[in-house]
């Protein structure tokens, strides 16, 4: 197990820096003129958790990506009594760890979708992966959603042909506005609880994902980081941030249960948009 | 019971009148030369409630009141299964019956503080009002705090003499952001299921609440109305905002209750600021 937990941990930390510099590498090579300012560079801000161990916040408030965080966590100890009936493995025995990766991709170009990811391998006396991403676009093309869900599909249908079908589901019922009657985005994958049996399988399924999150979203990202945007345009990214918000801190689990059971603030928080409107 | 009900109702309507000539005529004479746009009106939009009843929201986007918005509503029904053990008097019978007014207003200028007020009735088997009036300052000043306070202390004190005590300490625990261990501002008041015994006396307490911020927050927004700011004044102003966003969808149980409940999205969401950030 110790070995399994290493594995994770070091991955996680492996992927955060290859995305660190996808990100920071378009940040310096976009052209267009709306990029007012000079590239920025991510900021880390590492933290520690009272209880167990703790994560590293990356965040780049630059130019092409307004606010981009890429937040990994090893965190361990044990669930307070009020929660270890919610999860699994921990009623008897409350000691946990939990390992994981989270980004949440904010552009300023409203031409270029939001998009979150976030994979987590988490042991109580029971082990188990969850994650997913998931697309928000802006000014949806249908292109875009399409090869999104064609490399997830792709992905998932290498390990197991009816993933994608679950996941998808999942990810449509759970990136949902009941109050707005509406879908945070174009939908993705969310998975929870998954263990196949074989531990070997379900960890390459979860770099997996990360591996196509990054191509996919570099893929969208180039198709749309050079074209000019109108005011009107700005307008309705910064209405949608808001949804944005409203999901996260209305319904998020990830985010909820994080603020209940002392998760690091800042980076829970991470996820919201660095400007947003509420207006017109 | 058909005349109290008729008296609530035409008095929240009155008060969002006296309310929205106040903020006018405010909007119209403010002389500082940063408030670049035209002064703007409040634009109405009335709404109904599937079920019974309805409501009408005010909003002004202006250059002194970035966004000010004042909604009465009355409406009754049902609650749902799901809300009748929630609600005093409803377990049994769950009809219900309720008139109220909402304020919330986020100023352009972060020298002058937010604002919010609300006053409700509410019949089911039992009939009680509930509401109060907080303060958010983004450039603290004691005497805003102290006459805010004392205003509401002098109006609760003329009512009994335990409610100023019982009501602050009550908004003191309610406008709290334990996540952020931080309060939403200075406090005010906030009560709920008050119901003396005396409708007469309750609702005049009711009515002198409205009175009371109407009066000292103009008293407040006078004071600082025609100071300038600067950059830096703006970006603690939109952060605080962002607090107010995560109070309001996180932990506010009027938001919380009427978006589940299938209240009035628009109306319930108001309170959200007109620009918000979340960097830096």
């Amino acid at each position: 197990m110790e070995d399994k937990k290493k594995r994770m941990s070091e991955w996680v930390s492996s992927l955060q820096a290859q995305l660190i510099d996808i990100f920071e590498g378009i940040e310096k090579e976009a052209t267009l003129d709306q990029y007012e300012e000079d590239p920025k560079q991510f900021v880390h801000r590492s933290w520690t958790r009272e209880g167990g161990g703790g994560g590293d916040m990356a965040i780049l408030e630059g130019r092409v990506f307004e606010k981009a965080g890429v937040n990994v966590s090893t965190v361990f100890g044990e669930f307070s009594e009020e929660f270890r009936s919610q999860i699994p493995g921990a009623e008897e025995n409350p000691q946990f760890w939990a390992s994981g990766i989270s980004v949440v991709i904010h552009p300023r170009n409203p031409h270029v979708p939001i998009i979150h990811m976030n994979t987590r391998m988490i042991l109580t006396q029971k082990l188990w992966f969850g994650g997913g991403s998931d697309l928000t676009p802006i000014l949806p093309l249908e292109k875009d959603t399409q090869d999104f869900h064609a490399a997830l599909k792709n992905t998932c249908d290498a390990f197991d042909i009816n993933y994608y079908e679950t996941f998808k589901k999942w990810a449509d019922e759970y990136f949902y506005l009941p109050h707005r009657q509406e879908s945070r985005g174009v939908g993705g994958i969310f998975y929870d609880y998954l263990n196949s049996g074989d531990w070997e399988k379900d960890f390459e399924f979860t770099q997996a994902v990360g591996r196509t999150f990054a191509n996919i979203y570099l893929d969208i990202v180039n198709r749309h980081l050079n074209k000019s945007w109108t005011e009107q345009d700005r307008k309705r990214q910064l209405k949608k941030r808001g949804r944005y918000v409203e999901f996260n801190l209305l319904y998020d689990r990830g985010t909820l249960f994080g603020l209940k059971t002392g998760g690091h603030v800042e980076a829970i928080l991470m996820s919201l948009p660095p400007l947003v409107e509420w207006r017109g």
